[in-house]
């Protein structure tokens, strides 16, 4: 009775502080994650490994790789492709494993679309509930920053909703408690408890 | 901008240890919860307050709340009524506060028609996993007790599935950390923060 691993999907806008969220989860060591390993065309540095680092590609086989569909979701960065293979990630959730990405919420997006099983939390910054606050009680005498501040508030919230989760970065160790709560609860869901009974039956 | 209050259904088989758990998550604190006042048809007893212990009832006032569908849920033991009030449950939802109830399956299952909102959680005695695992793999050569107990988690199963949350009571600390988790993930949820948000706009 294998219950099948889920796929986190941990994204937010840049500067948030994902990052540093993802590897204090990692290094705490409570639950044991996959770190989704990507595919990239950058050349490997020294000591890197290929499928442990990266998987190192040639540009020409990364772009066959778009063309089949054979990546979950993939950017171009200075130059280089970087993805992330969904074979690796359907053959690490067969095994049970929960599978960790931590991404731009451009990736995440193209990562819904194929993976809408997936969970999908979005990190955010400290003060965006004060700014959805004044979001809603929009007054006319806000100074220019506030504004502008406003401006990209309402722009991540109109990402947020395709999210599954909102987990305010106020402290990083209070949104890595939150993060781990999340994943143990989605494991406690009874639809997926059942879903693993009903396929043994099945097998 | 109020988030409207969760209810919260902790449920399980008789003998499981709902009442304990629960008494737990009160004396831990961490959380502020409004806990259920039962309307009753028993007698007061030395010390017990209306309103505070219960909402205490003439039959007939009980019976009439029963025919105007007030309350959430009800049942009748060694011949006094007891039920929860919806408007009690109601009215402590929109003030913010979350509100626990601890009840039998049978409450809950009503519970769940009138407010399918719910969070239901299922506490499952700490073999029932084991269990389940000898019903998919049923043998033939099984004791007449162990046929007994699987026929027993048999009929918990299927009561289970009607839930959102399977909690295996191993130990009370366990029990409750996955209880309170559950409960902060689901705060966490975009659709409920998206909820408040747009419901304010509307104001």
């Amino acid at each position: 009775m294998t219950e099948k691993g889920l796929l986190i999907v941990l994204s937010g806008p840049s500067g948030v502080g994902k990052g540093t969220v993802r590897q204090a989860i990692f290094s705490r060591g409570e639950r044991e994650f996959i770190y989704s390993i990507s595919a990239t065309t950058r050349k490997a540095r020294e000591g890197e490994v290929d499928g442990k680092d990266y998987f190192f590609k040639e540009r020409e086989e990364f772009e066959r790789m778009i063309a089949d569909n054979e990546l979950l979701e993939y950017t171009e960065y200075v130059g280089n492709y970087y993805g992330t293979p969904i074979d690796y990630v359907r053959r690490t959730l067969d095994t049970g494993k929960d599978i960790f990405l931590e991404i731009e919420v451009q990736g995440a997006m193209q990562v819904k679309e194929r993976m809408p099983e997936g969970i999908f939390i979005f990190l955010t910054p400290p003060d965006m509930t004060e700014l959805e606050s004044r979001i809603v009680n929009r007054g006319t005498d806000e100074s220019p920053i506030i504004k502008q501040r406003m401006e990209k508030a309402i722009e991540e919230l109109s990402l947020m909703r395709y999210y599954d989760y909102a987990v305010e970065n106020d402290t990083v160790e209070n949104a890595v408690q939150k993060v781990l709560g999340i994943i143990q609860s989605e494991h406690l869901k009874v639809s997926r408890i059942l879903d693993t009974i009903c396929a043994d039956e099945r097998e």
